[in-house]
């Protein structure tokens, strides 16, 4: 680049200065475009491994369990001759409205963050495999961030922690009758278990809020550096 | 590129602009029709993924839940004498009905969707491990779409929403004798449930569709854009 | 090119243009011999997965019901002294082959497509890995073309026909002593399954078929003036 | 390439065509070589994914048939007195010996195939991931070769023909009591199921054997041209 | 790069010699935090499988195990009257206690591990499919360490240490009414196996250390070679 | 290269070869180093597969078996009133005793495996995607090469011969009561099937050194010609 008279060079570069701002702006912006598509891509399989694993343990347990619930409780409910007799005998109603509103909870959650994976995830899987940068912006990942959001939370947030919640259900419907204390024991482990859970949820949000905002800051800075560089670069000798 | 006269140029850049604008509307064309072939793609994927998953919860949700039903049945049948008896001191035989039909319709949907899937996938992989830019005139795609769509449908649509309405007939079968409150608490987790999936569909539709009108509008004014560009330079200085 | 005089021109444009269609047909072979290899590849693989799932759903589902059915039958036959008064009291010998004779056809039909995938899938894959274009030719594939396309037919249209049927012998099985309606509505679902099974296969096999026949007329077309093209140019400019 | 006089010609020629006979000798033995490992890699990952399916299926229902089975043995034992007379009474030793030597032959053959493709697969994973072509003459696949093909023959041949003879002999266990009817028809299918195995084996075999065949004398026809094509030439223009 | 006189030199070198230290700084960084990124994803991996695979068991041998030992129990307990007895007359209610204690710990420690795994891996993902080679600088990897150090002592070291536990105490509930002497040989093989997972453990984090010492200071040599090596050029010829 | 006299020229020549031994020396042990850490890997990766697989078998037998086992003895205490007699009549005590510590130990055997490759695995895999040739030497894989050693002969020596084992001990629990001679049929087919599977090991044991000491004398032919023919050079005109 030969370069004549110190106005009109101030001209062409500011030009190509402003190129540049526009087309790094531009290229930025894809890439975080990209990024975010990517993030989105790999909640949304995260999730759907995830929750199919999950809801179909909580399914196999509902079977499962009930069968061995329901089969000493038909035998006692001939013998004592009511049906309120044998459910108040073996396992208190509560505890069974209990568990019946956990699994179901639990099987809809797994259910809806499993369905807003299978709706969004081949609109981004199309988007990735086409090989143009620009693609990025006909992605929909944008517009359904607040859905993956809630599948997100769905299926990591809630479903685990209602996962914990049906093993010590579970255990209290399984140990009701033979041994109460084995009931409580399970408790008492799932509770400080939730609490963990909760506990490491926060840390894992205020880390990444902390590493976003660090990071965007030093990108800020580095900016700042690259501008005061160019601007001093103006002033004396040009090293293009 | 040496232009004389602007009579011959004019002639010259009408050739090269609707060599460009066919060149670029075929290339388009083939781009968008490959996105689609890579969102079909994606598409059956997710729906052969998830079919097969749910068609087997609901296979042995039906041969385990009905072991249990059949048993104590089957106990309280020889001892009341009658088979009528039975099935009225037990579980009303409108509720089994209703679990035979939504079984077998879950399972039928999910089945559909997994042969339409199997049937068109091939086809799909056959084209996209050719490394030609043209093989995608050559599938099937475009033909199979409406197929697609309904396996769709059936899959992620349909085949969700039964699957919610059989836990909750499920827990009915299973609570009908112990607790009719659970059952109805179950019931009553599994409506709103249901309702959520259904929002969730359609504000996912039109957000897609929002999406869909938006990135056309766009590429339009971009066209028109570099339509009026390229006008403009006919008149004045020539950069190409 | 430089071409000097008309003859020599014709004579080694004959030449050119021979050769280009030796070319372009051995290379047209080949590219349409790598296509039928990776469809046929994608079908095997598609085989391979839904006959192992649907084959073993159907061997749970005789192992787990033959169980139930077992079970009450014994204790009745202790009751009531014979076996034949225990078949007749329980579940009617009929059905019992009709779901003896259905799961075993539907295991041997997904056993052998399975075995065929297993197979002629590996010689594919070898070819495959091979990064030379002319390998195709030495793959089996053209051979094997008929077993392929009897496992296909074995594994997506009896395997599946003969699954749902299935689904229905085994709701008359289950349901036989508690509640027949419950049977009959399981059936009423089926039929008109099966019917919209067959009926997107003709669709399906229709619409391949039409999309084959444009393909090829579109490529004859193609071919076509492209002939006549190069016709046009010998008598007049050559434009290379 | 300069060509002086005929003599030193033909010695270069010489040395060049003895050259490039040794080039490509060593190039396609060594391209035959990375076949032979690609298809035996092939093999064995589709032994291990046959073999542990099939496997498993044999062990399950084994497991769970002889729940059933003994379960009413069991109790009709207690009620009967003795144990001979319960399995005389029940399902006969004959058909629990054939069926115990069936499982066990059936679960040893799948584990046989499944520890030599586990004991080679590794070897040949790690050449295949070497970049370099000579590699593959330190894989050890032409020395395991007859290990490979009899895990091929356990796994795809006998297991799958055990496999669909346990299946008959598992339905004569299930319906002994219930139906032999039952049982005997599906023996009834099993067979021809059976020959047709065995015929397909024969078809694919008698096939790949006739293609190789034909391959290899189209390959030696090929060789058979250049060097004749060579030949000429020496006599005549020297086209390089 | 013509050197003119020894002072210039000496500047340009120091300029060259400060520039590639900082950049081969900047680049070892990144190479580290790239090469910790991998291993990160790495190790989340291996927990995700494990931990959906020993707590997928866990879940099973729950509830498969309890409804075994509940049956005799109920039946037990309406034979003679109350429950206290049964629990007494059957397994002990210690017993029980452990069983469900170590259940609890078991699935909760897998399901921590598994949310960590799910909560990071997808972020981790995003970066690396970014093919930018600074991109590391933004994944939180970095801070995240100590979570992913928490899933992976919890899922391979506690949680596998659990399992076996899981397996002596299921041994226990299994077999300690048939016979006391088969859960002791269960017991007596689980505890050297226990012993044998702890000092693999302590060999695997000492050599790991060891390697980790070894191979920085093997690199520290090299930068010390290095350094020294340009302070000979520097006196004499100089070679670049 | 311009060669003026001989001395300098063997000098030179010396220098050369110096480096290109010393490129090569360090060339080759890098591959070979990058080849075992492939060959680890894939090992590692097919220990997981494998002991995932068998150890999940082990569980299911045990929990589903001893239901089945417990089941008629529990009925048959309360019959006949005293533990010992229930199993006296029953399955004999050191049966039960050889199957717990049979399933202890397979289970024991291929979580160890297990637990080694969850381990070892992440670091090989950080190494592999990291596109560095050198960065073979900061794998650990050589210093746990003993660990890999130790897994590989747990998960497929001991590990297969222990499953045989279980299935042999898990008919003779199934079939005691029923038919010992089924038992005694299923374990003469197991004791071939577990000396082939020793025979198989010091075979493929046996051929894979040959083919190693094959290679090694091959490789160290070839270095020595080479050698010979530097030094042949060296004599006469240089062909470089």
């Amino acid at each position: 680049m030969q370069v004549n008279t110190q106005n009109s060079e101030t001209y062409q570069e500011w030009l190509l200065k402003s190129y540049i701002d526009q087309m790094s702006q531009t290229h930025t912006n894809t890439a975080l475009s990209w990024r975010r598509l990517y993030l989105s891509r790999a909640k949304l399989k995260a999730i759907s491994r995830t929750s199919a694993l999950l809801s179909g343990f909580a399914m196999v347990a509902m079977v499962e369990i009930s069968i061995d619930n329901d089969a000493p409780g038909g035998n006692g409910t001939e013998a004592n001759g009511g049906e309120k007799a044998s459910s108040e005998a073996g396992v208190p109603e509560l505890l069974l409205i209990v568990f019946a509103i956990c699994t179901t909870l639990l099987v809809s959650v797994h259910l809806l963050a499993l369905m807003i994976s299978t709706c969004i995830l081949p609109n981004m899987e199309a988007i990735s495999n086409v090989h143009s940068v620009q693609a990025v912006n006909e992605s929909p990942h944008e517009e359904m961030r607040l859905c993956v959001e809630v599948a997100w939370v769905c299926s990591t947030g809630i479903g685990i922690l209602l996962f914990l919640a049906e093993i010590a259900i579970l255990s209290w419907v399984k140990f009701y009758r033979l041994s109460k204390n084995a009931a409580i024991a399970s408790t008492a482990i799932v509770i400080p278990a939730g609490i963990m859970f909760i506990v490491f949820s926060l840390v894992f949000y205020k880390r990444l809020m902390a590493h976003k905002y660090q990071s965007h800051s030093e990108r800020l800075r580095q900016l700042d550096d690259l501008a005061r560089e160019l601007h001093t670069n103006d002033d004396g000798i040009h090293i293009v």
